[in-house]
């Protein structure tokens, strides 16, 4: 339901690989109408079973590049030879329509976005310790050692920027964290600056406006 | 469970009288241990039942001006002839000891706290319609029309206040208006000032740095 003049909420969420941030978003999607999120856009090949403008908006280096000089981005980032970003344009439009709309990017993705829109919400979600953290690495049991200590090293790397985001989730119990999240969402939109235009005309009565 | 370091919120909750904010209040500190409620100082005279340190704390007039003049009120109004305040020294060492404090004051009392405690938080509640004020107004059915009118006149001067605080919270389902609020509260307590205190060593940990 969307009010009119009411602006959505941009939600940033990072987390070090294996904290579970994944199955947490998707089930607070799943649960909350109201949340959307980015589809962003790459130039790394299509896999089997994705669609193009479902799970990425697939484009060659070329559009890609093309996108980055016109600022069509939010955000983007070169990982490991493929391009990946966050269209600016539907960003805001989905904003612009009362939708709230989370993007999952890493810290570097989410101190770009935080310049362009200050007034975002970043949240960090934790493993609640080192341990589990490496064995949720670890437990894929399909990678190199190499790969996982290098794994690790970025984990560590993103936690070290988890006091630049606004809130923090540990996931600990997956209810736990999730009802949490859905906290964080529902407080946002009690917020005085969302809730005086959704409530403008009762604000107005109560205080003998009307 | 008070954590080393740990801050205690203080949450400053105002409404038009009619809101059903006091009924709410109860039910929040019933539900959250974690929160606890200041007991005014008061210069008017004990009523029936009342206990002095458990309804509010009696004290004569010369006593109160005597510690407003040590400035040992955070807020402090005379309201027809008598004295209401709430004392600095016991807000302060509760919020030390991590526990959270509720102030249920009016707008006036608000503004005062707001500038010694600037990063409280402020909550203000309101009825679904002027309508509904008005019947819970006239409701208890044993005051002059006069003595209804002006109640109404000050519930509006109250409103008009209402979006100098940080969170409005619509009381037109108890049970609704009660999860809002005790929302608000969980989503402060995930804020990354509290939860990087209550992590300390956590974050440490995932971040490599122990």
């Amino acid at each position: 339901m969307n009010h009119a003049g009411e602006q959505g909420t941009l939600y940033v969420i990072s987390a070090p690989s294996g904290a579970g941030k994944t199955s947490l978003v998707a089930e607070m999607l799943r649960q909350d109408a109201r949340l959307g999120v980015s589809i962003s856009h790459t130039t790394r090949p299509m896999r089997e079973g994705e669609q193009d403008g479902v799970n990425y908006h697939f484009v060659d280096r070329g559009e890609f590049e093309a996108m980055i000089a016109r600022g069509d981005f939010l955000e983007h980032a070169d990982v490991f030879g493929n391009y990946y970003g966050t269209s600016q344009v539907w960003v805001r439009e989905t904003l612009a329509k009362g939708q709230d709309v989370i993007l999952e990017i890493d810290w570097q993705g989410a101190e770009q976005v935080r310049r362009l829109i200050p007034e975002c919400v970043g949240i960090f979600i934790v493993p609640p310790s080192e341990q589990i953290l490496r064995e949720r690495l670890v437990g894929r049991g399909t990678d190199a050692p190499e790969v996982i200590e290098r794994r690790l090293a970025e984990a560590e790397e993103e936690c070290r920027h988890a006091i630049e985001f606004d809130y923090l989730v540990v996931n600990d119990d997956f209810e736990q964290a999730l009802s949490e999240l859905l906290c964080i969402v529902r407080t946002q939109r009690l917020s005085m600056a969302n809730q005086r235009v959704r409530h403008e005309g009762l604000l107005a009565e109560l205080s003998g406006r009307r």
